[in-house]
């Protein structure tokens, strides 16, 4: 089963794709990030993002996809509004192949790498070089983060669906 | 040439598309409302509109496109991220047209309708009534606001490209 992390940005969106066998074991089937241009106007830059997007959901094929929850923050509703025009277009994209789309909680995704809710940047790039077996920390860290939350969604299938693969 | 007006949202998005001549004259092609089930998750509605749209955009063929521009309200910080969702979508099959998005702040649509910059739902739905030359007031409220962002953009073009047009 492969599940695709996604770490929505309007200037940089990160992808990590995961596998997960009946075992249990993790691989990393790919990460990295879509650059943006930042010449366009937000359209054209949402364009871009749609069509690299595409490409990706075309190659990686995954069963599954995962995104961080978005919370609001009041002193960044500014930001916020833009995050979601990514985000829209990310969650278009799942539907319209109809992949089911998991949303993790920030905290949770922190939570299923470190066992700590409140880990830091740092912490969690080591945590996701260790445990995908990478020989460097992946930069920037949007590819990281990705990783971060396809690898919390595939925690979250062990044991709930996991028995049930073929 | 054709301008549609798109008010955004993810339970009724309102759309509004009017021609002007050369000459200047407007004229209201078609108005009306995407009514998105409420029932999906956010990205089926997210899908479920941009079908809708895509299939709006085949049959209208406008030239240009125009929405308002979005305020960041930090109490209401949640909506503005939905919403953005919904604008995401939007923009999206704006540029993979190549249609010309303009944007237009909520004051200035107002103020293009009735001169004044805070007229209220029920003044605005009034102006669009009489200068639409509309049997009844449009219902619901959305179709009236998409109407009247077609209609502002159109007057800003007055005077700027109407004498291009052939």
């Amino acid at each position: 089963m492969r599940i695709l992390g996604i770490d929505p940005g309007l200037r940089i969106t990160g992808y990590g794709c995961v596998s997960v066998n009946r075992s249990g074991e993790l691989a990393v089937i790919e990460a990295g990030v879509i650059r943006i241009p930042t010449t366009g106007n937000l359209g054209q830059r949402l364009h871009y993002l749609h069509q690299e997007l595409e490409s990706a959901l075309e190659e990686l094929k995954p069963d599954l996809m995962s995104v961080e929850s978005l919370f609001s923050h009041p002193e960044r509703a500014a930001t916020g509004i833009r995050m979601g025009h990514a985000r829209g277009v990310i969650l278009l994209s799942a539907a319209a192949r109809s992949i089911e789309l998991v949303e993790h909680p920030p905290a949770e995704v922190k939570k299923a790498l470190t066992g700590n809710g409140r880990a830091d940047k740092r912490q969690m790039q080591l945590a996701i070089t260790q445990q995908c077996n990478l020989a460097e920390v992946p930069e920037p860290p949007d590819v990281a983060d990705a990783l971060a939350v396809a690898m919390c969604a595939a925690r979250r299938l062990e044991g709930h669906i996991l028995t049930q693969l073929t």
